[in-house]
């Protein structure tokens, strides 16, 4: 059975490191599903830095905005896919159109859940906790809070585990643990 | 006995929906107590969104200030009682009265901490995090992030049980869990 | 063994007061490290207030850069140390020298981790959580919620418990708990 993961916390919580260490547990090929696609210097910075810590092993495909064909597509030839991240992926869906009821998100949601659901290989996904500082006074702010709190909350609900990260250490949140 | 619960996570965090379905689980005659009084269209939207969610069974007070008489009050009528939210109330009380040592602010809590005490049925409080970010620029945000802390802790103190959300799941941090 | 403990949360989550909870329960000498040096009236009052909540019984020293040798220098005399906070310390150490690779952080991270390690006695720390909100506009701020992650998580790495607190509970997410 293919067992898909949720990796959720703070900037600089050690999200993506904790999940390619995930995926390295699972071994065999590799592919890293990147929703960034740098645009200013500071941000190339962010993935050069981030693709020398994954190190060698890995196929690496970029999907700003199609991510469950990404997800789809990478499952039927890899033996694990990791995508990372969800909230620069909400941030490329938010400027791509401007919909009042955001209905293009909901779809692509949708679609990101089904591919989680069908992947034939373990899919590892990484999203941003925004929601735990003040309300934002920029009203596209706060849109892009509430998209990713969405977004987190549906992925959270298909995944079989979901990962708290704080400091670098992970928490599993679900399943629930005993109490 | 009766049981009070507080429910608390960030913005978009599944709060609202996980307190009203423990309050369902409770059943019976259920209040809802809105601290929210919607000042504008978004405000207008959130609030429509959130009823929506309620669905029927419900009675709704609106209370932006007097929240310790609203529970005692909704207490002797209902099955369980339903805060949403202090944060939102903190905000209220904030811009209500201005007093450099926010006594008005300590007066309420303590008022509101013995209505929870003395609630005849189940009260479930709800509150976000909003202290997890960078430190506001703006004065009036750091201190109301400083009143919305101190009211977090001390209704956490209060209550029989704590349940922090993330991306719509709980974890239960009181009681604290066998190590 | 002297046991080193992490205390991390959000703004007003009750980390000092559990820090020094923490400290109290080992007794014996205390010593407080400072990393704040008040610069305004509004630091003097946070400052003063954290004074006031402490009590008797501790000796207090200041170190807004040189954390690592204060541990040294008093786990040499103290039964306990207990530092707060390194967010400021993060903060002073951005603030008193322009790097563009900021390695004298790094370095400076570096000497902490060996004063944990090497210190006689117990070595308490605090640390804000400030990466759970919406990304900071402002490019500083953007740099130091980086640098403040990158000490947190390798402070979490080097104790051998860490501490996430909501709402004043105190939640022991390292070593994990069974599932």
């Amino acid at each position: 059975m293919s067992k898909s993961i949720f990796v959720i916390g703070g900037c600089r919580s050690g999200k993506s490191r904790h999940a390619m260490k995930l995926a390295d547990a699972v071994g065999g090929k590799k592919v890293f599903i990147a929703t960034c696609v740098p645009q200013d210097e500071e941000m190339n910075q962010r993935v050069a830095h981030h693709r020398s810590e994954r190190g060698g092993g890995w196929e690496t495909v970029e999907a700003p905005l199609d991510l469950a064909a990404a997800i789809a597509d990478g499952a039927k030839r890899a033996d694990v896919v990791l995508a990372d991240c969800l909230t620069l992926w909400a941030s490329n869906l938010l400027l791509a159109e401007t919909d009042p009821e955001n209905s293009h998100i909901i779809a692509a949601l949708s679609e990101l859940v089904s591919a989680i659901d069908e992947a034939a290989c373990p899919v590892i996904l990484v999203s941003n906790e925004v929601g735990a500082g003040i309300v934002p006074e920029n009203r596209l702010a706060r849109l892009f809070r509430d998209e990713v709190g969405r977004i987190n909350q549906q992925v959270a609900a298909a995944v079989d585990q979901v990962i708290w990260m704080v400091a670098g250490i992970p928490m599993t949140i679900k399943p629930e643990r005993a109490p």
